[in-house]
């Protein structure tokens, strides 16, 4: 499995050097302090089994999202929570939005579910109109918001028309928001506002914090079937005492979350347009902490040796559904990284 | 869900107060010092997605254990060995050497396996002559090793003759040793030693480190087929970044380990001596750091009640298949907390 598209450990096994890792979207500013703190004052809370209803884990992530602990479920990873929803959603046929992550397909076909795909269009954006004029068995709708890998972002309104429409033919909306924190204002932006009962979130709480290593994922939703159902499937203690740590502090860590959303404000405008400046190469509009790179004069394979020669490693996104071997995915980090970036860049690109 | 019998932060939530947990069976030592170590200084490595193949975490368990990385996998706690382990093989029907940890039911139900159990003697040994007589269509047997909840460890000849019987068959055994490492001398008694192809070892990495929460467990076997099918099936990055860390210090604790043998070997005697001084109590002979005790003139139901009146929060064991409402099971811990909790037996039991 190379789910990623760039195996950091392996390559690093097999070449024995360390890359600048662009192929993951994890936030540069790096682990929380005010997490290694709780951590080192709290060792010894792992010497217990965690609360297998994590009643204050799910408080704290109700409190940042201003709901009841009952709207949440908890998950080890984002991954645990998405397959146990697949597993629990009585349905039969899943149509995933893509170009987008390919876990959700895995997740539905681990589940029993046929999976169809609704394309995006060219320049990646969600007609809605057609999406409804294309659903008509399927149970379930899968996006992604904002889309990995095209860094686009849906609004309200037109979430808000595609989960009435699905609503009223007793259908469900999937959304995986776990890069929603990067959009600008994010909090007026969330599906989750509806509170549409069709409506189930996915948020992935370790990478606007820097932790995809502590594994903490959760799902809001309004919709207690599902919510009962995912209770009586799920594995006891999946989710670890560290991460029940983290969660318990990092959401209450202002400075951390005020810092983050400073850097992303200011990079993603600033990378996009140094990136837009590059001839060979043409670059989608971002919402969040990632690029979509179309190459126009290379393929994503022989382009991404050439990267990794030049100490980078960049996401080859050829195996995106709908999408071709000319692309590649770059995600955003600090000003000094994203420098050397576009100086490996522009060895590796035509002048 | 109450697995443990005793949801300590259920019972902390509805009454305010901290008991002593006997009802679970955790190394009283507490969280290894080289554990911390290395946790502070890693903390970088939780920036990171873990290592999907986890190479290094697995090289250490084949190291402790003697054996090649190929044969072990590694999950998220026990708990995913263990369900990974249920789906994976190919079985219609499970048989479960009971009274036993209840788990397994769970795991082979929810891979849509058939169940049924075969029960010990009365005094809670393995016959295995008539274990082979009961064996009809059954694919796997599965038995805990040393036994939760009755402290009886079954030596090598007999699992051997065992295994034996079922390669000639085709069948296979699933063996847990979780709490193999409160055994006396135990790398010279493990199942693993036989080399079996039809045999496959849950450990549980995390009791004897006294870092339940931490969620790290391991299997071991040289069944290729299970090995490649649970590669297929499994969730990515199920193993959190700490317990990469745990598994790749821990093992090497040397200091902590002798020390945990040195209580046990000395506790296990000294507190199953105590307790059976005391009257209205039967205690069954343990190898490990728990002990079953059947009440001659109460039930575990208004017992625990009691006990729990005194401070000390016990297992009521009476929902383990063929034990009744006079079964309880007691953890041992360090000489303090037992004494603490003989003195609450002492109030309890009649004089």
């Amino acid at each position: 499995m190379d789910l990623h598209g760039g195996n950091i450990y392996k390559l690093k096994r097999e070449n024995g050097v360390e890359l600048l890792d662009y192929s993951s979207n994890i936030n540069p500013l790096g682990v929380p302090e005010s997490f290694k703190k709780a951590v080192i004052e709290n060792f010894e809370t792992l010497e217990k089994y965690p609360d297998i209803d994590y009643v204050e884990l799910r408080q704290s992530i109700a409190d940042y999202n201003g709901c009841s602990i009952e709207n949440v479920v908890v998950g080890n990873g984002a991954t645990e929570v998405l397959f146990l929803y697949m597993k629990a959603v009585k349905a039969k046929k899943v149509l995933i939005i893509a170009p987008t992550f390919a876990e959700y397909e895995r997740a539905a076909k681990a589940a029993g579910r046929d999976v169809k795909f609704f394309p995006l269009s060219k320049d990646f954006s969600l007609n809605e109109n057609l999406l409804m004029d294309f659903i008509t068995d399927e149970d379930i709708v899968v996006m992604c918001n904002p889309n990995n890998p095209t860094g686009k972002f849906q609004d309200l309104e037109k979430i808000e028309r595609i989960a009435d429409f699905l609503e009223n033919r007793n259908k469900k909306l999937f959304i995986d928001e776990a890069f929603i924190e990067f959009v600008d204002g994010w909090k007026e932006k969330t599906a989750f506002l509806l509170k549409h009962k069709n409506i189930f979130i996915l948020r992935a709480l370790t990478k606007f914090f820097a932790l995809p290593g502590v594994r903490l994922g959760y799902g809001l939703t309004f919709d207690e079937v599902i919510l009962n159902e995912i209770r009586d499937i799920r594995e006891p203690w999946s989710v670890n005492g560290v991460a029940e740590i983290a969660g318990k502090t990092m959401l209450l860590d202002n400075l951390y979350i005020h810092e983050t959303e400073a850097w992303i404000k200011k990079e993603k405008i600033q990378f996009y347009e140094e990136l837009k400046s590059l001839k060979g190469i043409e670059v989608t509009p971002t919402e969040t902490n990632f690029i979509l790179i179309k190459l126009l004069n290379d393929d994503a394979k022989s382009f991404r040796k050439k990267m990794i020669e030049n100490g980078v490693l960049v996401r080859d996104a050829s195996n995106f559904m709908f999408l071709d071997e000319s692309y590649i995915r770059l995600a955003i980090k600090d000003r000094k990284k994203n420098e050397q970036v576009l100086k490996a860049l522009k060895k590796v690109l035509p002048e």
